[in-house]
């Protein structure tokens, strides 16, 4: 298969990548690491907070767009890394046994007006769950080699 | 210690938490879970990227700043969560021996209009590194209980 560049993705573009399970363990096990409240480290305990039950970290959730996005395009691709994220947003709790996919849309491409080899793809991300609900949204901008060197 | 309350952060307050090492072993670690990418997972590899040399994933960066927030005061707060962040920006490279701190400066803080016994104050927060230099910036809105309910 052959690498992507920063000419392959073009606005409009959709691609869904996953299911990944995501398992009570892991969840309770990035909390204890990352994010040690109780609404994510115990049952009991989360089900007398706004969550309602034991839930992933927003943090967790995050992390896992990027392992999805890793395994669906980047570590396939001529990734120049990423400056940052425009927004995140957490809109559903994360429950343990969910199975996710991740959305990705390409928002916008435009070269790179100092670096010729390089490109910069905006993308939106969802994380959807099994009822098809959006669980988290991000907008992140990804540096993406060119397959072909621009003008300067 | 009294529990932190919403009424109890002011704009302008400015906090300092950590410091606290990263080592190799967790760089690595987390990029294996979540951020399989060359640059976060070997130090060879890493020499030939645009990072230079091996630095931490950016939601490794992301995660410690959440970490370092919940040593800090979220695990001493009423904190109700959070619904996301309003932009992150990773600066420098994160390595592996490093000392970081977290810098949170209050932005702004206002009541919530739906919920009388809440509040949301926004926080600016500068991962800081041996040098004092930043390595990340995050601008995200805390939702905090009222110590004394608001009018409704």
């Amino acid at each position: 298969m052959p690498k992507l560049h920063w000419e392959d993705f073009k606005p409009g573009d959709v691609a869904v990548y996953g299911p990944r399970l995501v398992t009570r363990e892991e969840i309770v096990a990035f909390a204890a690491e990352f994010d040690p409240q109780p609404m994510h480290l115990d049952e009991a305990a989360a089900r007398a907070t706004q969550l309602g039950g034991l839930a992933a970290s927003g943090w967790h959730v995050s992390s896992l767009v990027m392992r999805m996005m890793a395994d669906g395009f980047i570590l396939n691709s001529a990734s120049m890394g990423g400056p940052g994220v425009d927004e995140m947003n957490w809109l559903k709790p994360l429950r343990p046994g969910t199975q996710i996919r991740l959305r990705a849309t390409v928002m916008e491409t435009r070269p790179s007006k100092s670096r010729p080899e390089m490109g910069l793809t905006k993308f939106r991300y969802e994380m959807l769950d099994d009822a098809d609900e959006v669980v988290a949204t991000m907008v992140a901008t990804a540096l993406l080699g060119r397959r072909e060197k621009g003008a300067s």
